[in-house]
């Protein structure tokens, strides 16, 4: 009888195992060291306008007397025929009214000391919400960005007709405004191409207004964005936690993963599942050779056992992004040459974060990793001379960039760091295949090629960058990125605990 | 010493099990009834050259004697700042060429029988290969395209400026060319908005040439891919393989999921894992009241038990899409009064079918599905006459639409039906709790209004659509959408399959 038992129970529990097993779904990744994302921060109402209210304050303080600001929504961008891409609000001035709908743009006044706030947005169409879901109503206008005047966009002509003429505009609170300074957001002048795309609107409406009216906003809105607020932070951080999230399933799944868009699959999955806007900047997954391609997008790459992946991704969350790279063995063990460039990535990373406090410049943080790359590299033998620039041969970007609301974030370089500031700790270095053979045939270059050649023959084809986004606080610095594995040990640790 | 071995056996069983559900990842689903995608078709280097310059054959001989097409590359779009969306090749100029680059342009010159076919490339360069990967060599360029004569795009202003000033242009091939007619693509006409902002830089172009020597290249392409070849037709059911799985995924998994964007995160995790370009447009996924939406693209609702979830999602693969549209309940059964308004929209799907083969017209295939719907809709109370526009309260769109490298794919609607041809077959029926609300305030609309409102009660805030996409053959209609369940008792079936 209590073999019968024991029987039962034995079939019983196969059963269930199995049945687990079929119906375990996406979820069962989780039970090997992820650390699932928190629930996302919720603000009420009240602490979402107080905010916005504080931003749109601090703007108008910076705004010269009787001088208006106009921040226009980004055009939609098409991807084909009438199929749009997914619509992206303009930064700024989301950044000042929380308004997500195209269409939708904003209007501060400043006279003295009144500032006048007004929104036009779309009046909402039945047949239009058939199509493509539920439009602001002007209470929903107003209690997201805490603006009473919400105005019917189909007036925003006469207003800017108003404004390019010269004339006092009525608004609809009963006042006039005859503003003698426009500010607009404006490329910063004809060789800004990325400005020009993104400004062309404004850049077109300042030539139509009168000489010296239109003053370029974007150093106002630099400035302010550098320092954020714990409402943003908290923000920033819930987008650097599905990142986490996301890179750690990726590591947790790369032993079964054959080609490099399938480890894409599974970041973009954790970010859509976490309800992340979605992506910051394209995801680059590139295993072996493709690692020492900065930027790489073309996911098209074999996952090969014995070569380390490199997964920079970042997920967006109400516009702020992560950007986190971590570089990983596809085997779960970094080889003797993946580790020896590793280690000199990491230490790179410590000698930075030993330089950020207040009061430090963003360029003493640069040459702290600068030189721990170079001695790195001489030790190695990859480069001869650590008082040249060789070592950029190998390392060939930047530290560092600051982070927000762009994955290259708004900001001066030049400034000293304050408390609230963030910007990427991310040095790198690539052994690429051409190097040596772009480099111009000069006697220098064949002298160094010669001596390097048998450390480049070593590392060739190892990409490895390591990037954690920090944050300048009171006493020095604070990783964001703690959470994930960045150790050798603990990503070797981390891996070990998943099968290959 | 039985009973020792049995536990172990049990308890070795157990263990197994369980490790199998922590390790399972995102696979265990697919032995649930899900079809997993199969492989990519494959064609060899000869196929698709031999494919490409059928193409272009048949592009030239619809050219007028003495003329050059140009067709540019498209735009990179700015997402923010830096950061562009994924670029998308423009759909003319990779059906001629299959060149994913951006700042590519081919040129087709006629001159009585002879053609002479151009492209222009970017010159490889190093440093920006170091931070956005490999461009295309000229053997390349040419070995992809079939195209010979590879020109480095630096020369394509100096080509440009000889088509604008008449001027004879000497080609690499030794040819000097003097074209009458230029075509290229252009919106039709001032009106045409979509046009605008795909084809802006050809329109610019246009106005820049001698009068009347622009042609619009639209209406070429547009006759030429309405008729899918068998190698379109390939890479169109691929796409239409990788979301069948993708909404099979989805039916399985929905019983788990809280938050729509949970389902949209597993199909779009199938379109990447597979390998699609991305989405040929953005996922709609809307439970409940949010089914009837059509386009509704912001998943933010709840998933609840007792809903329809509507699911109209389509894979792009090498530049063509699949659209695909399935309704099925999230308790896996639908209600009496989902499964009403659910045949009477499968019915029209199928009253449509009937009609599609060759020779017959669109709107013969429309006026079946109308037929279906009306008889169906005063059946339930929903109209009172079904010889008017009522039904359309009800059903607001088209009966369905060409597909092909648009998911609006290009091609006259008036056109007698043949083979070769892809449309989808998708009527809906959505009773959106707005409509009776939002018709005009007539005697009539008073009338029709106290007629339905019991039936209006009783299917309020249900939506279903059925799309299927279908391709004409020479005997009547293949269902290139047939591997996905869409009785309701085959939905119901598979969905019986999983858990809740």
């Amino acid at each position: 009888m209590k073999r019968i038992i024991t029987w039962i129970l034995l079939i019983a529990f196969v059963l269930s195992g199995l049945a687990a097993v079929i119906f375990a779904g996406g979820d069962s990744i989780e039970k090997t060291g992820v650390i699932i994302t928190p629930p996302a921060p919720k603000f009420t109402d009240t602490q979402r306008r107080t905010e916005l209210a504080r931003r749109r304050a601090a703007v108008a303080e910076k705004m010269a007397d009787k001088s208006v600001l106009i921040l226009f929504s980004a055009e939609p961008k098409l991807y084909t025929n009438d199929v749009d891409y997914v619509f992206r609000q303009e930064n700024n001035l989301y950044y000042l009214t929380n308004l997500k709908q195209k269409d939708a743009t904003l209007v501060l006044f400043k006279d003295g000391s009144n500032v006048s706030e007004m929104i036009f947005v779309p009046n909402r169409d039945p047949r239009a919400e058939t199509w493509t879901g539920r439009m602001y109503s002007n209470d929903e206008a107003e209690n997201t960005s805490g603006i009473r005047s919400i105005n019917d966009s189909a007036n925003l002509p006469a207003f800017l007709n108003a404004i390019k003429e010269n004339k006092p505009y009525l608004a609809k609170d009963g006042n006039s405004y005859s503003p003698q300074t426009v500010y607009l957001l404006l490329p910063e002048g004809d060789t800004d191409t990325d400005g020009l795309r993104e400004f062309g609107r404004e850049n077109a409406f300042s030539k139509e207004l009168p000489v010296s009216k239109a003053v370029n906003a974007q150093p106002i809105f630099a400035a302010l964005r550098l320092i954020k607020s714990p409402y943003e932070l908290a923000l920033l951080q819930h987008a650097i936690d599905i990142t986490t999230e996301a890179q750690m399933r990726s590591m947790a799944m790369v032993g079964r993963a054959k080609m490099e868009y399938e480890v894409q699959a599974e970041v973009e999955y954790t970010f859509r599942r976490r309800n992340a806007d979605f992506w910051g900047y394209p995801s680059i997954v590139g295993c072996g050779p493709n690692a020492t391609t900065l930027h790489y997008e073309d996911p098209q790459g074999d996952i090969k056992l014995g070569n380390v992946l490199l997964m920079d991704v970042g997920a967006e969350y109400e516009h702020y992004t992560a950007d986190v790279t971590r570089t990983y063995p596809v085997n779960g063990k970094f080889s003797k040459e993946q580790a020896d460039l590793y280690q000199i990535v990491y230490d790179a990373q410590e000698a930075a974060a030993k330089v950020i406090r207040p009061g430090a410049k963003f360029k003493d943080v640069s040459a702290a990793v600068d030189g721990v790359i170079k001695d790195g590299l001489f030790r190695l033998g990859l480069i001869t001379d650590k008082n040249s620039r060789q070592f950029k041969i190998w390392y060939m970007h930047g530290f560092g960039h600051w982070l927000g609301m762009n994955v290259h974030d708004v900001g001066d370089y030049s400034t000293l760091l304050k408390a609230g500031m963030v910007f990427t700790n991310e040095p790198g270095i690539y052994i690429r295949e051409d190097a040596l053979k772009n480099l111009p045939d000069t006697p220098e270059n064949k002298a160094f090629i010669a001596k390097v050649r048998p450390a480049f023959e070593k590392y060739k084809n190892i990409g490895i960058r390591i990037e954690d986004d920090v944050l300048v606080t009171n006493t020095g610095v604070e990783w964001l990125t703690r959470a994930l594995p960045r150790k050798m040990a603990d990503i070797e640790a981390f891996m070990a605990k998943v099968p290959k």
